[in-house]
């Protein structure tokens, strides 16, 4: 019954050393979310399906894994939808249940479910992975961990400022200096449209004008013409793409810009308010920058949008992104509930901590010492020091056979531990223990104080 | 578009609180894996069909959550088994890929998949969720976690002394006193199906044998003889039924019981250096007791067979449970393999605690101080000292807006926070803040350095 065995296309196998890594990043984010008076909860990993259909979008559907039912899935299956072979209609009959696409859909319906045991406002994270059928591609996987923070029943400013700290932070205990904070604001983008007079073609704006990084001045403008927005608009755009400086410049700006817009000018004070309270706070390592451009989810956000981009010596997409939306749990049928959030990219901090050479050398928790087995009674003597170590937090291995020696030695220097103990009848006369530093080969004779010790401040 | 929302049967939101208690079990586990000398890895939750099916029995095959393939399913489906509408036959052509229903199989799967970079013996653990579509009852979830550690590539048993001293360093540390961890092996079953002339109805014995303490030993008898197992062989078993007393007198009871069979007596020589290893090694709060009852998995394991039981005073099943199999991996085509591993049975062992108090209070890190909001000017003042609080490790935050002061000392009350702070105009001015000890009342103005040194002590 022999196969060769594979995973998924999309998925991963994680050995000791990336886990280590993984987690180290998992933890450093979870101890700053925590100082900042976010509390963990977990979903489970599916949801029934009509939590979850309908939340995405069509592509969003379509890139949902759904779970068949159990048992005889076909008794309950639609007839005219089995008959004409619509696979489409026919899912729902068949399956009830689909796995978790993004942690935000859960944690909206979490707080509808669990909205009187919830005490407003709810300051949650939850790191857990999610699920899509996406094309796979570098950096793109079909399980994938998302890390998020949200703060539910309270509009403040605050929380904006508050998430900026955040992720400067974590990024700051991370050793991943040189990190972008974007900023923008909804408001902003629906101010412009105003003003061009394209409101009935934000979308189609934003998107347009999303990709000015990537396609330049020109071709922006070229699509935004073929979207059907007048030359004249276009024209009053110009100050956009070259508006640049400071924060503040910037504010200005825009401030000419948007003039004649209630809504424009609502969210300039906003980012205003922002940007001055974090000037007043400061920064440890990140820097704040206004980006106009900047669109991600716009049917979803409401107010503040944040993206964060890697040091510009490393090429990679954003490693964090977020921002404000006001009425997420209306879904569920909560209203009048605003939020804002943030998540972390864990793979893709993963990369450029990798690329970056800043993971800790101590981020691999690997065994410290490992105990040559030279027999039963060898083996005994063995494993009572051994168990001295581990109560002082070391860990520690006997090798479990016999073997030859050469074997073991090759062995722990396979596996990169740094000290061996080798226990001979001599040693277990004289109640002590050979221990061999395998960097500078030396070895000495020593009590198990001593052993403990050595081991312990190395 | 209002939904009432609700999860799946079987499966749990869990609330910061509950993390909160399973991150501590689960980091308790963890660390002594650890100093253990075991290394994490993680798989994906979801495997291709194949990897699973077949490995667990029919009923388990029933149980395993298949995973609908993307796009038009129905393109690929078996025609006969659609036109039949044969489920079990459609399944394969409509879902490649199932979610993981144990951590041993994909371990295995792993083992080989990967066998060319690991350094063999290797001891890993694995920390992770699997699912089931078992009928849902008290303690019994569609989706939990298990907790594995295992060897493989030894047949030391220096391997099984080490588990059981991983057990007892576990439960210790989770002050959970008082467990018991049962020991059988399988060969003292096969011995004993030997003795009794009924080596070829080892299962149905075994699977008998196993009943001894729910219905006694004339109802054990009964299903023995239905099963067709002469009264002859029986009334062999006798001395075993009284079986009692210490690990050492019941090995002798059963040398004379097995003495004319060399695998079971092979079985008892495995006990018996178990036995006095952990004798001489001691263990700290656990008990090693043999079991000749004792068959769990017996299908799967080919030596030792361990089983965890709570504390007397709990009524719970086992909270852990293992052994040793010998051929894991050929189930993928990896032959002589030795293999021997121990499982944690999460969701028991946090009844057991919750049941016996013994979480400790501190293990929900909630926020240790909230700042009442009275205005901008002193939200800006309060997050300069939450910023320091919060590098000191301290969990701290803001109240979001400037509600109410009672809504806001409510907020605190309702959440458990011990201290608030406060800041009007007069501490700005003298550059203090007046702290509030949330259970004793007391209030002092302090300058920010007690105010750390305060809440960092308590």
């Amino acid at each position: 019954m022999a196969q060769k065995p594979s995973i998924p296309k999309g998925t991963r196998d994680f050995n000791p050393e990336q886990v280590a890594k993984r987690n180290y990043i998992f933890n450093t984010i979870r101890a700053a979310f925590e100082t900042f008076g976010f509390q963990p909860i977990e979903t489970p990993s599916f949801e029934n399906s009509d939590t979850l259909m309908g939340k995405y979008g069509d592509e969003g559907d379509r890139l949902i894994f759904k779970i068949l039912n159990s048992g005889d899935y076909l008794a309950k299956a639609n007839k005219e939808a089995y008959e004409k072979r619509d696979f489409n209609k026919l899912t729902a009959s068949i399956s009830e249940k689909a796995l978790r696409y993004d942690l935000t859909v859960p944690f909206a319906r979490y707080v509808v479910q669990h909205q009187n045991e919830i005490e407003f406002p709810f300051k949650r994270y939850q790191i857990q992975p999610v699920w899509r059928a996406d094309r796979p591609q570098k950096g793109r996987f079909r399980e994938f961990y998302q890390c998020d923070a949200d703060v539910v029943g309270s509009d403040s400013l605050w929380q904006e400022v508050e998430f900026i700290q955040l992720y400067d932070t974590v990024f700051s205990a991370l050793k991943l200096e040189g990190v972008t904070i974007k900023i923008n604001n909804r408001k902003i983008l629906s101010g412009i449209a105003e003003v061009i007079g394209a409101s009935d073609k934000l979308i189609d704006f934003t998107v347009a004008l999303d990709k000015l990084d990537k396609i330049g001045e020109e071709k922006v403008k070229e699509e935004m013409l073929a979207k059907g927005i007048s030359e004249e608009g276009i024209s009053k755009l110009q100050p956009l793409f070259t508006l640049s400086g400071s924060f503040e410049s910037q504010i200005e700006s825009l401030k000419d810009i948007l003039n004649t817009s209630e809504e424009g000018k609502k969210g300039i004070d906003e980012l205003d308010f922002i940007n001055k309270a974090i000037t007043e706070l400061g920064l440890k390592t990140a820097a704040l920058q206004l980006d106009v451009t900047l669109a991600r989810g716009l049917n979803y956000y409401t107010g503040a949008i944040f993206e964060v981009a890697a040091p510009k010596s490393v090429k990679m997409g954003s490693i964090g992104g977020g921002g404000r939306y006001d009425d997420l749990t209306g879904i569920f049928g909560m209203k009048n509930v605003s939020g804002v959030g943030i998540s972390f990219g864990l793979d893709r901090i993963y990369l450029v901590l990798e690329e970056l050479g800043l993971f800790p050398e101590t981020v691999n928790k690997n065994v410290e010492v490992l105990f040559i087995n030279f027999g039963d009674k060898e083996a005994l003597f063995s494993l009572k020091a051994i168990k001295q170590l581990r109560q002082q937090g070391i860990n520690a291995e006997l090798y479990p056979d016999s073997a030859k020696m050469k074997k073991q030695m090759n062995h722990a220097n396979k596996r990169n531990i740094p000290f061996v103990v080798l226990v001979g009848e001599e040693e277990i006369n004289s109640n002590t223990y050979a221990l061999k530093n395998m960097v500078s080969g030396e070895q000495e004779k020593v009590p198990l104080e001593t052993l403990v010790a050595t081991i312990k401040k190395s």
